[in-house]
This record gives structure tokens, sequence and C-alpha cells, in this order.
């Protein structure tokens, strides 16, 4: 960490990933406030952007938990909701302010993000961490969120047959999440080792490959973060079924949407969600996400930590800019 | 008309066509009714098993109005549900046999349809046409109630701001449905002239070229045939918002479904719907269908017809079996 006017950061630009040792530390603007960064994650948008999804160039980061310097947190742990609206439009004002056509968002459009020691946020888009969760878990408040925005969305209920597809952090995440809505759910992914972390926590699973070719779910919920999860999904999804997208994709599909329209199927995109239902759930531990985590690298080996987050398997990746933080896993050195 | 065992029929197999004079006239079977079909409706699906879509072999032919000839309602005026459904599976129990997996669909799926002098059709199908409807105007209960099946996917009511894209008959019964539940109705296509039908009934319209780029539309329906239609309607639905999607395209699409994340959009099949409530609007003509009417052409000059409805710009062309039926339209000699 440093206390000068200068501070590190990860930056992306074309395609190409940097740690700027001297980036220049930000000043926070009206309403906003300077919060240091004790933890971030990568997540697969990170890789996404750094591919040149939303063409960003800037600091990269958007799941993390910081220490508030200034304003009314001043001391606190916090997290941070990740899209910064204008408050003024009529999506602000209605209500839905994640969809702000003004809005920037953190390390993702035209705001800079988490991969650093220090960024700014504006206040109100904080929520205060409490000590029951731990620095490495609360970098999950944000990507469970997002997991926590499909009940908002849909009907679930005990009879709900759902099918998760992808077995990385948020197939892992919404299966929990709908697991805990009392939904019967069963996630198929890939890999057998991430599959046994989502049976442990009592959410039967499937390798996609040997899942029974029926068109018998209410709700499949496309986690895959691939071009195909929608065709793969429309597969297993019953008529009159839902569909959901959580996963943006960086190439266009190729895909027959007849069946969409014959079998009356509902597709729905599902992006963020509410923060204090995720902070609520890893307190009381009804989430369990430390199971989640691969490994924990210093902010000034970002680069390699990207590299390693993009492995076929790889679980999340954490990134620590302050190394002196309380910590689940050992940091990698 | 014969009263011999034979009869007319129009019957496509791998793209062709042809006018058979000497098809068997069918025999119903257990719980079925023969028809002595008197006027039949081509659709934009017609064309598309024309150029192969289903890979249907038989009968064209699922709009239509045609006589009793045995059951209980013989010598009365009836339409028919195209879904013929076993009524024994979990879909048709659970009250959506128009989903049954085991299903026939008249003139579309293993079913011969009714381009015929007859068809046989199962009795449960069968609904009564008041005689307030025309001959003519009762070949579009079929298409109505499809346009019908919107108000009961999703909410409709005054404050939503709805964007029908596509001037063909589709588009024309589903601005007058979404007009008729309060909805603010805009409706854009390629044709000046079939624009001019729908504005005499009071539903706004515009060119899709000269159409505002403005994502602000709460709901946007897709009637365009087109693969390109769900592109088109990612550029008008607003966060948040809806898009049904009417027609089966029998290409593939491709598009890049980000959007339909980010934005959190919801984008819904419909195919069939409810033909009480259509019967009832076109008894009561809360919907005009005669404009929509560009021909009506002999049965033997079924051929012609297709060709005349392929053509660009086509409005409803029908066929008539019955020539002594009472026709609002002179048919074409």
């Amino acid at each position: 960490m440093t206390t000068t006017d200068r501070m590190r950061a990860v930056t992306v630009a074309d395609g190409k990933v940097s740690l700027v040792r001297d980036f220049a530390k930000p000043v926070p603007g009206e309403g906003e406030v300077l919060l240091r960064v004790q933890r971030a994650g990568i997540c697969d948008t990170d890789l996404q952007i750094v591919r040149g999804y939303m063409g960003f160039r800037g600091v990269l980061g958007h799941e993390f938990v910081g220490i508030a310097q200034s304003g009314s947190y001043a001391g606190r742990r916090v997290a941070a909701e990740i899209n910064v609206s204008c408050a003024r439009c009529d999506m602000c004002q209605g209500g839905l302010s994640n969809h702000c056509p003004n809005r920037t968002v953190l390390g993702i459009l035209g705001h800079d993000g988490a991969f650093a020691d220090f960024l700014c946020v504006p206040e109100r888009n904080l929520h205060v961490v409490p000590n029951e969760i731990g620095v490495d878990e609360a970098v999950f408040i944000e990507p469970l969120a997002a997991a926590f925005q499909i009940p908002r969305q849909i009907p679930l209920d005990k009879r709900t047959k759902a099918l998760v597809l992808g077995d990385g952090k948020l197939g892992n995440l919404v299966a929990q999440v709908l697991k805990n809505h009392g939904c019967q759910v069963l996630l198929a992914g890939k890999y057998p080792e991430k599959l046994h972390i989502i049976e442990r926590l009592g959410v039967g699973t499937e390798l996609i490959g040997q899942l029974r070719r029926v068109r018998n779910y209410g709700v499949v919920v496309d986690c895959t973060g691939s071009p195909s999860g929608l065709s793969t999904a429309l597969e297993f999804v019953r008529p009159r079924g839902t569909i959901v997208l959580k996963t943006t994709v960086a190439l266009p599909d190729q895909i027959n949407l007849a069946p969409v329209v014959i079998d009356e199927i509902t597709v729905v995109g599902s992006r963020c969600g509410p923060f204090q239902t995720a902070i609520e759930a890893l307190r009381t531990k009804r989430v369990e996400v430390v199971s989640l985590i691969q490994d924990i690298y210093r902010l000034s080996d970002a680069p390699q930590a990207i590299e390693a987050a993009a492995a076929a398997g790889a679980m999340k990746i954490l990134l620590a800019p302050d190394e002196s933080a309380p910590s689940i896993k050992r940091i990698r050195s």
C-alpha cells in the first residue's frame, strides 16, 4: 500500500493487461468516497473484457471489498454496487437505476475498477459488510447478488424443477440460491472436481454429456458463459418453461429460435441483483463460498492471476492489494 | 364438391405443391368429425412449409371454417383448434394440450389440413361459429386467437407502450388486440398501403426505416417473419422490457444476445391462443379483418393462390372449396 498520490493499478487497453505502479491515486468527487481495496475477485466478465468485450479501457475489477477512507462510512468495511447511475433519468426515478442509460459501471464501462490499491465510488453505492463475513467471502457479495436477481425476476417454489448449466462460480452460487428457494435443482457441468464442490452442498449434479435428453425442466439457468448456452438450454427446458440467461457472451450466437415460439419458452436476461440479500445470506451462512476460492494472488502478480483465472476449469482467483488483511487461504507468493 | 369417396386436396411434399383431384376423402376415426371446408386461409407458415419448414408432407392448411358432416355439431359451421393432442400426457392433464409432445397439428405436423374439400378433426377441437361472423371473416379465428395469446402471457394495460414490428396479417391483428387492451400501440412496417389499412383502425404507424431509434418500448412484438426480427426488436425495447416472438423463422438466426442479459430483457415465444376470445371479438366487431383480405381463389387454383400469397407485400389470400358459401368478397374467376 502506498501513502503517496500514486498507487498500483491493473489496467486493460486493447486486449493488453498491465500492472501500472505509478497510477494516479483517485480523488473523490462530489458524493464519492475513496476506498482502500482489501480483496478483489476475478470474474469471467473481466476475462471477456481482456478479450475485448465492451471495449473497456481503464482499471479492471468490479467484485471487491474495501475500507472506506472518507465519508460517513469512514473506517468501515464496505462492498459497492457496480452501476454508477445518474439518479435523475426516468429509469433511476422509476427504481431501475441499474439500467440507467447514463450509467458507468465499475471496471466495465467508463469507470475505473477495483484491481488497484484504491478506487472511488459514490457513497450511495456502498453497503457495510458485517464482521461475520470474512474478507475473502465478502468478494462474493456482488456475484451472489447477481444470483439472487433470479428469484426477483421469476417465480420459484418447491414444485420448480430447475437445471443449472455450468459448474463455474456463478453456476454454483445460482444452484445454492435456487436450492434455498426450495427448488429441485440439478447442476450440469464439465468438471467432476467442480461438481463435487456443489454436491457437498447438497445439490444434485451430472456431467452435461451424461444428462438425459429430456425436455422437462421448468427453469433452466444458463451460466455456461458459452455462446451455445441458449441452444443447450433449449434442449432441456419444457414447453412453457423459462430459460434464464446469466452470462453475457462476447461472440454472436447462432441459434434456431423456432423452438422458442413453438414451445412458448420465456427467455429472461438477468444481470445485477440485490446486495443486501446477498450480504444476509453470507452472514447467516446459508450460502457457502469459501470452497469456490482456488487461490489468492498479490495485486502485483495480477497478470499471472488473470492468466490462472482464464485456464480451463479454474475456480475463483482473488487479488490481495492489502496483504496484511486476515485471509482464509494463504496468499500465493 | 364431390359426393364420392374422392375429393380435391392441395398437398405438399419436398417443396412441391400439387392439386390432387382424386385424393381419398378422409373417414373420421374415434372421436373425430368430418368437416366440409367452406373457406381456408393461406398463412405465412404455409409458405414456410412449402419451403421445407417442419418437413411436412400431406394436405396443407390450418386456418379454415367448415360445416360439420357428422357428430353432435352436424350441420353447424365450425372452426377448429389446430393442435390434435393425446389428452393423456402430463402436458394435456396440466391444461397445456397445445404443447402435448404427442400432438399432431393440422396441415403442419402429421395431420392432413384444410386445403381440401373435406378434413377430419377431433370433435373436442371444434368451436361453433356464430352467424354474425361471415364465412371469410371466420378464417381469421385461428390467427386472431394467436394474437390473443399475447395478453394471456404478459401483463398489458394503458401504461404499456407497445411496438408491433411487421405490417402483415398477424402484425395487424396483434396491433388491434393490443389497442383493445388499452396499450399505446405503434405498428412499424415496410408497405405504406398496409400501414394505411391499420391506420384506418386507429392504430399509429410508421415506416420501419423512419422509426426513431429510441429504446423506450415496454413491449415489442415481432411479427416480421424475418430471421432479423429479434435483432430489430432489441433496438427498440427498453431495459427490463419484453419482446414477444410470434413468427417461427425457418432459418437459423445470428444474433448477439449480450443485450438480453445486460438490459434484462424478457423474450417470450407465443404461438396458438384462445379460440373463444377470438370468436367473441369477431362477433362483436371489436377486431376488423375484412380489410386484410386481398383475394379469394377457387381451391382448384390453389397453386396460383399460394404463389400470390408468397409475393412481396401480399395480404390474406383465401381459398374457396365451397363456392356456394356466401362471401364478403367476390371469388376470383
